[in-house]
């Protein structure tokens, strides 16, 4: 058995659901400590986090993971455990094989490998780890990110392991990563009787323009690889049930995804002065899920659209799409951030999994980003 | 004690929570077969329906009334039992006392009265009662009323004793309804996630416009004496909780109340019409709770004012507002409906309550507006 697939086995074995590392962290940070990395333990709350360094000074290349996963949900849905990692059909099953504790066992290989090779490389190769990138991703590198702020920890690189390949291993790099915007809306009306409407104000009637008019909006038409900027309602409710009764109260939950065109205050401002213009009364509560990113063209990106021509047989396609990573947190520090990791059609659904050939040609990916950039 | 307050109370000792009559009808068609009349009982599913005659031919009055009563809710919630009958401050209390048991008792009275002192009036005095008013008023008067159309009855004026007053007895004259009509409407579109709007459908979305429309529409500006049509959403719903996820599909429930301009069928191809013009895919369920009905000046409407003008010391308002009664089924058949009740303020509450003087005046009340029409 490789050493990348028995790690990986014993990282799945911890049932690490968000945001409990459940050892998975020290089972890493003894390996990294025997390899001459150091170690530290940042702990926030429930979330765990690991920051370990080897060598000094600039450039500083991060390799960020985390060691939590989302949960497996029924058990019986699963075609075996989800906590014990078995290779079946070519793949290794279990929670986590491909988001990410693949990648990070890579990391961990990878890392051995360079230090062992080059023990007098340039600057500082370090991993960060956290346990809470699956849950609310407040204690993990957000808190981290702030904690690297004050001691003005400079950054200069940073490759997240997240599951970034569609088909094959190497076939999409992530350059970049839409702001993710969520706001909860609840505009008041005054409840009443339908048969006396002229004593009730229906809040339905009163936001149906303004929801039509942030319908139809057209943000703006993309910025360099990055979709047009999105505002989607994902939740309206109103009403007591009653066919009878004009509600008090709307509630609406609505999500922006948006390019570097835009940043939160702006988005903020701007939906606020269009319920205001619609004479709305509401009240409205803000979730900053993370800026949006981009890493534009040089030293990182040319050197990932490199190696991972030599894994995929092709250069890669350079993507900005897809959800949010804790690359959002580790950007606005001045870093250049791209992602790389292994194929994703399975993550967060029952019987994930990982190509077992992918995951033992990814501590050599891993590798060979290190090496090109701190040699 | 008099005798219209020892029926009202042996009336509310019943709980006949609706569609259960609780023995009300037998106590009045006992009632009303000792004084001469022809008793017919009416039983559909669960509810009880009653139909008495006093003498035959033209012209037909009908005094239409509910023993049903609406739920009283908890116990604790009430001063005494809702089903035990008391004189408390001047006004007999319990479930049914305004709505309309009193009204009820004060029917029995009357026609008593009326018969014995006039044994050989005009047309046909008759009494229709049902015990499915406050529920779905399915197998109530609108099921009698199908049954008096096939038996080609003829009904030429109609008195509901509901409770119409709202400060005195006989301060105000119903003299029609609007129509109810309502809609649940359920929006398609296609389920995805927020970060891809391009695969998905947004049923929020595509709905917003077409329901600022709706809102925003005025229908007619009135009717004679009928407010205007009213348009309401009473009810909307879509989302899965989680805020990235777009929903496949909203569900709207509405209510229009209208005058004698529309027509539910009208009403059903407009609305229908405006989501086709909206590129709407969707399914639409109508409920018509009743047509709306008008009386216009004539007999009924004069004798009535003028009746009610000697209780009230003054001309009673006459109002085509308020909720829906039995009497929308009865109003089709041909026949000039008035509602003509004691005060409504208490009715569908705790503690619900009549005046004991309104009661003992409303025998009085009911047998002038039959003498007037009868003899």
């Amino acid at each position: 058995m490789s050493e990348v697939l028995d790690l990986a086995r014993d990282l799945i074995a911890r049932p690490s659901v968000t945001p409990d590392d459940a050892g998975c962290q020290d089972l890493v940070a003894t390996r990294l400590q025997r390899a001459g990395f150091a170690c530290e333990s940042l702990r926030f709350g429930q979330v765990d986090n690991l920051w370990a360094t080897h060598g000094s000074g600039a450039p500083v290349l991060v390799l960020l993971g985390h060691t939590d996963v989302v949960p497996p949900g029924p058990r019986e849905a699963w075609s075996s455990d989800p906590f014990v990692p078995v290779v079946r059909g070519g793949a290794l099953h279990g929670r986590g094989a491909a988001d990410m504790k693949g990648s990070v066992a890579a990391f961990v290989v990878a890392a051995e490998q360079f230090v062992a090779a080059h023990p007098g490389h340039a600057g500082t190769l370090a991993v960060l780890l956290t346990s809470d990138e699956e849950g609310d991703a407040i204690e993990g590198v957000r808190r981290v990110a702030a904690v690297f702020r004050e001691r003005g920890q400079r950054i200069d690189w940073c490759i997240t392991g997240e599951p970034s390949s569609t088909e094959r291993l190497g076939d999409l790099l992530r350059v970049g990563r839409r702001g993710s915007l969520s706001g909860t809306l609840r505009v008041h009306g005054v409840q009443g009787h339908v048969a006396y409407p002229h004593k009730a104000r229906n809040p339905i009637h009163q936001a149906a323009p303004a929801l039509a008019e942030l319908a139809a909006r057209e943000w703006d038409d993309g910025y360099e690889s990055f979709p047009p900027t999105s505002f989607q309602v994902s939740n309206i409710q109103a009403g007591t049930g009653a066919s009878n009764v004009i509600p008090g109260e709307l509630q609406v939950l609505f999500n922006l995804r948006y390019n570097p065109h835009w940043d939160a205050p702006a988005l903020e401002a701007e939906i606020a002065a269009l319920l205001d213009r619609h004479g709305l009364q509401y009240d409205l509560r803000w979730h900053r899920s993370g800026e949006p990113f981009y890493t534009p063209e040089g030293r990182l990106r040319s050197v990932a659209r490199e190696v991972l021509g030599e894994f995929a047989g092709a250069p890669p396609q350079e993507s900005t799409g897809g959800g949010t990573s804790d690359a959002r947190f580790i950007a606005p520090l001045g870093a250049q951030c791209i992602e790389v990791g292994p194929v994703n059609a399975s993550i967060h659904q029952v019987d994930e999994h990982v190509s077992v050939a992918d995951l033992e040609a990814l501590p050599d990916l891993y590798r060979r980003l290190v090496e090109r950039l701190l040699l």
